[in-house]
């Protein structure tokens, strides 16, 4: 089967139907056994709650009575259940019907799961591929929707046309747990930006502005402020901090007159101090004219490779 | 002078020339200086540094020797200095030249010292407009950048024309530190942001992964999770927080994941884990299958109005 790099979810509608099994429907496993389904390609699915299975039988999936058989259906097996746990609890009884699989995991998980996972599976003889999905259910298989993915590049290679079904595929390299990597760091970022969000609506509320009104102009300037990161990204890489424009010492400045107006609306400030210590610290190192992005510096630097 | 609200500012570029007074020539003023010249308005700067006005005034700008002089040359005089003291210190002296002019701050400030330098102003007879400027310079006068306003709104709409030559510009309201309102939300949503991207770029780089490579990816998510803030920010305002999708309980387990994976990875959790908190409190509270919007909810409530 050749992959088709530049096809769309689209496009690949017309893809050879081959058969897919999807183990685990809520909300993502759903989603994903509908791509399948909505492409044409034979879909067997599984869940434990069995009539969780029943819409998409409705629209022509063929329902397995256990793991075991949902896996001897396909040479394709997707996973998608809550953790690595319960997909070590589902997969284990059924380790002899993966051998020869593919096995993609596209549940949620963390690098050191993951790659327990991911070894125990390259044991039973699958050919295993981890993935992490960046799209609500609403948006699988569109344009905005994208999957990282990590283990085995044949694996990524060879059915590179079904998984370009679910979003963009991005393939971040063969340690297994790297898209888990990716997608810890990516996520921490999310939660940062909602941490500032919750801040941003309690200063809002403080000064009887309605959410909505302050978020409309909070998403234009995040969405602005995104594009800057690419740039604070290769001061990063190269270790070449020199700025004219947005250095530490200003950055503090402005955070601290943030900070006081804080308190002064009778707020906490604990959502944004943290990041007023990064750049102190660097600061303090006598690093205050050079950029802003230098404040990575201050958390531990990698290992020794 | 009709304002014309749909002008942008590339249009307006053939507005009728009218006299336009610069305080302060540093990165921003000098952007807001070159933005009034460029559209062919007869232009006046000043700046405590003289030389800093050399290269205005090589395209047509005219130096003012001190700021009441610069005031009493145009109707509409721009203040862009570093903060409101300094503002204040600038302006103190020409006080009496402020008189039935209409003079529009463009520091940056926090709301308390907003407040205080506007009412110094209006007692000093000046028509006054406070603002908060979001562009870098080179976006200034762009469709990227945008100015929230408050003050007064006839200052606003006489000078729609000229104030659009700046960015899209809004005005939020009639209390003068209103924008100063705004703009310590705005910034402290954008510091939180950063401050998940400094979390984001310490975890790739304890897994050897290029900053610019985890970047491409997490710029992608976080525009797409920006897009969710106008839906929790409804629920915000309506209080109503049911959800089917992304309840704390949810968010919890995944921030659960990303904290442990962070401390397995040797890195320290203090940027991320506040926000942690903040659902806890609503879990506490038996909220946890209610929306993650309501972790807010965890921050003072408004004062009674």
């Amino acid at each position: 089967m050749t992959a088709t790099p530049t096809a769309t979810a689209t496009a690949n509608v017309t893809a050879t139907p081959q058969p897919v099994t999807v183990l685990g429907l809520g909300n993502l496993g759903q989603a994903i056994a509908a791509a399948f389904l909505d492409a044409g390609h034979p879909t067997t699915v599984w869940n434990r709650t069995r009539s969780r299975a029943d819409a998409l039988v409705a629209r022509g999936a063929r329902r397995a009575e256990d793991p075991a058989a949902a896996i001897a259906a396909s040479e394709l097996v997707v996973v998608a259940v809550l953790d690595s746990d319960t997909a070590r609890a589902v997969l284990d009884p059924a380790a002899d019907a993966l051998k020869g699989r593919t096995l993609v995991n596209l549940t949620s998980s963390t690098p050191g799961p993951s790659g327990e996972l991911a070894a125990w599976a390259t044991d039973a003889g699958a050919d295993y591929l981890a993935g992490a999905v960046y799209a609500v259910p609403q948006t699988l298989g569109t344009a905005d929707a994208f999957v990282l993915y990590s283990g085995s590049a044949a694996a990524h290679e060879r059915h590179r046309e079904r998984l370009a079904l679910l979003g963009r595929d991005v393939f971040v390299g063969t340690d297994p747990s790297l898209a888990a990597v990716h997608d810890v760091a990516v996520l921490s970022g999310m939660y940062g930006m909602f941490a500032g969000f919750f801040q941003a609506m309690a200063l809002a509320r403080s000064a009887a502005i309605p959410a909505a009104d302050l978020t409309e102009h909070l998403v234009t300037w995040l969405k602005a402020a995104a594009d800057a990161l690419p740039g604070f990204a290769r001061e990063i890489d190269s270790g070449d901090y020199s700025t004219d424009t947005s250095s530490l010492e200003m950055n503090a400045a402005g955070l601290d007159s943030i900070l006081a107006a804080t308190e002064a609306q009778g707020l906490p400030t604990d959502l944004i101090a943290p990041v007023r210590a990064l750049l102190a610290t660097q600061i303090a190192q006598g690093h205050g004219g050079l950029s802003l992005a230098r404040a990575v510096e201050s958390l531990p630097a990698p290992a020794a490779r």
